[in-house]
């Protein structure tokens, strides 16, 4: 192994490390007027909502450093949160990131943690604004929380959708499930060596929707260019079929969504097959997607169906119809919520 | 012991669990349009700016679950966020709570601990808006993020402190430190025994400034009363040492503060004669108080002197002058940041 500087995060101290992890952030947007360095941050969004969402990850339940680098770590805590704001029809503004941290890091396991947060915020033009930093008995915690700003009267909740709509999502589905099974295996293959190199080749989409997911923005300025405001929209973290429900159950409503319309990469096919897993219900149920899934008046069909990455899967329907999916050879089956749920029984 | 009825939290799932114990929640704000059960919360602050704080709090890192009740930590985890908001000169009005939390703990523990979250915002006027609840490998996790608004032009910083400003604090300081050595002690007393009853008489203030602190939102509204924004102004949380240096650092300004002039209580003096502690030592770096430190004009004097529970302790001075206490014997020390600093070295 080649030789990497160690520094103790106690020789820094609290603040010596806050300013060595945030000291150079350059504020980008106008709407941050105070950032790190006070009791709280300051914010003007002049005319505008506010909106407000929260992560909370921690070491062995939502991440194994293992296999996971920490810059694509903190890539992915912030990106997540970027994408809660995304779902709805919101632009992200400013986080706050809070770290627990034990001694085995050391401030640069942390800097590389930071670059990956700051590559987020560079590239989805978030700017960080503040955090705690704090010793842990047990591992790695990190908080992030995540400011948006959206326009009155197009802020998109789950509860919009009618009968009729459409149902459509961007992207592909099932990727990131398969990826992290693919992760898995490779940990146990070469568990107990020191060296982790397993071979990847041929499933680099599927690592890279695990462990470096984007968030949809690109989904959301297309919809804007296209005059659409969905009528509900939701990020697809625990799953399709979980996602749907929620919006069903909001809405009060039922749905209908196609099995042969549900988007699926090849490398996820191959992948399923090869762990001689079925594929559907990988796709329905695997989570961290971060995809949009939403709803779209009928009349919109042609312009969001024109849309490059995003499906119409299906319709909503009314409540008395239930969730369903059609399969391929026409049965009707129900949708259920079997999402990752870290609070569920084993 | 009396029965207490113990549900699983993995019987209720995620979205059982905070449906449990987020479904009854009544919001306050007008600024509040959508909380708990979107991908992120929405608000509305129509000419406000909009602060943000955030807390991270680790089992066994900021708090011990053998002497402290749950309720109480949940008020105290509220309220530490609520006085970072009122140190800017702000009114907190949404949090948002992410738990994680063990197989130790059942669904009503959590309600327990919410029900303590929920009173502090019963008490200060604050939303609960959203947040992330995940299974934990290791003791509980609390980390809340607050938001707040303040009037454009009214927001206090920590940096601006001038020459000759007064130097102020609110209530009396080192008694919640007094109180932790007090819950300390006791707990080793008790150790090994399951019925831990120890004798607090005559130390009930001591042990209400560590378990149960109030913000003080009050000395901010008697501010405002009297037509007083402070120049400069910070929550003491690590000390009244650590908080002065940051405002001083930050003003590019110097200090001298008086011995004599620091508040204490009278508990607080008595246990530290017991513990045969130095009391200014206590005083000066003993942490959460949660008091308030800041800065006025020196006109405003006679003003900021009547206001009850405020103490002007001294005065800003150059920088070249450093920061510096005036003994009771009339020798200058110079003042050290020996706060709590859960990253240092031992």
């Amino acid at each position: 192994m080649e030789e990497i500087k160690r520094t103790e995060i106690a020789s820094l101290g609290e603040f010596g490390l806050i300013e060595r992890l945030t000291g150079h952030i350059q504020l980008k947007n106008t709407s941050t007027l105070k950032g790190v360095g006070d009791d709280s941050a300051v914010l003007d969004y002049q005319g505008k909502q506010t909106l407000i969402t929260t992560d909370l990850l921690l070491e062995g339940v939502h991440f194994d450093l293992t296999y996971v680098p920490l810059k694509h770590l903190g890539y992915k805590s912030a990106v997540v949160n970027f994408s809660d704001i995304y779902a709805m029809n919101g632009t992200p503004r400013q986080i706050t990131v809070s770290l627990g941290v034990s001694k085995r890091f050391s401030v640069e396991n942390l800097e590389e943690l930071y670059a990956g947060i700051q590559l987020a915020c560079d590239i989805y033009g978030v700017d960080l604004v503040g955090g705690d930093t704090s010793a842990s008995m047990t591992g790695l915690t990190i908080s992030i929380t995540c400011i948006g700003e959206g326009e009155p009267g197009k802020v998109v909740y789950r509860n919009g959708a009618k009968e009729n709509d459409l149902i459509c999502v961007s992207g592909d589905l099932g990727a990131a499930y398969m990826g992290l099974q693919l992760l898995e295996r490779e940990k146990r293959v070469f568990a107990g060596e020191t060296e982790f190199k397993p071979a990847f080749e041929g499933h680099e989409y599927l690592l890279e929707r695990q462990l470096k997911p984007e968030a949809r923005k690109d989904i959301v300025a297309e919809l804007d260019k296209a005059g659409i405001v969905p009528t509900a929209m939701m990020d697809i973290s625990d799953g399709l079929s979980s996602e749907l429900l929620h919006i069903c159950s909001q809405s009060h409503v039922g749905c209908r969504i196609y099995e042969d319309r549900i988007p699926i990469d090849y490398q996820t096919a191959a992948m399923a097959e090869e762990f001689n897993m079925n594929l559907v219900t990988a796709a329905l149920n695997g989570g961290e997607d971060y995809e949009l899934l939403f709803t779209v008046p009928l009349e919109k069909h042609d312009i969001v169906a024109a849309i490059p990455g995003v499906r119409v899967i299906g319709h909503i329907t009314k409540p008395e119809l239930g969730c369903c999916m059609i399969t391929r050879d026409d049965t009707e089956i129900t949708l259920r919520a079997q999402g990752w749920n870290s609070l569920a029984e084993e």
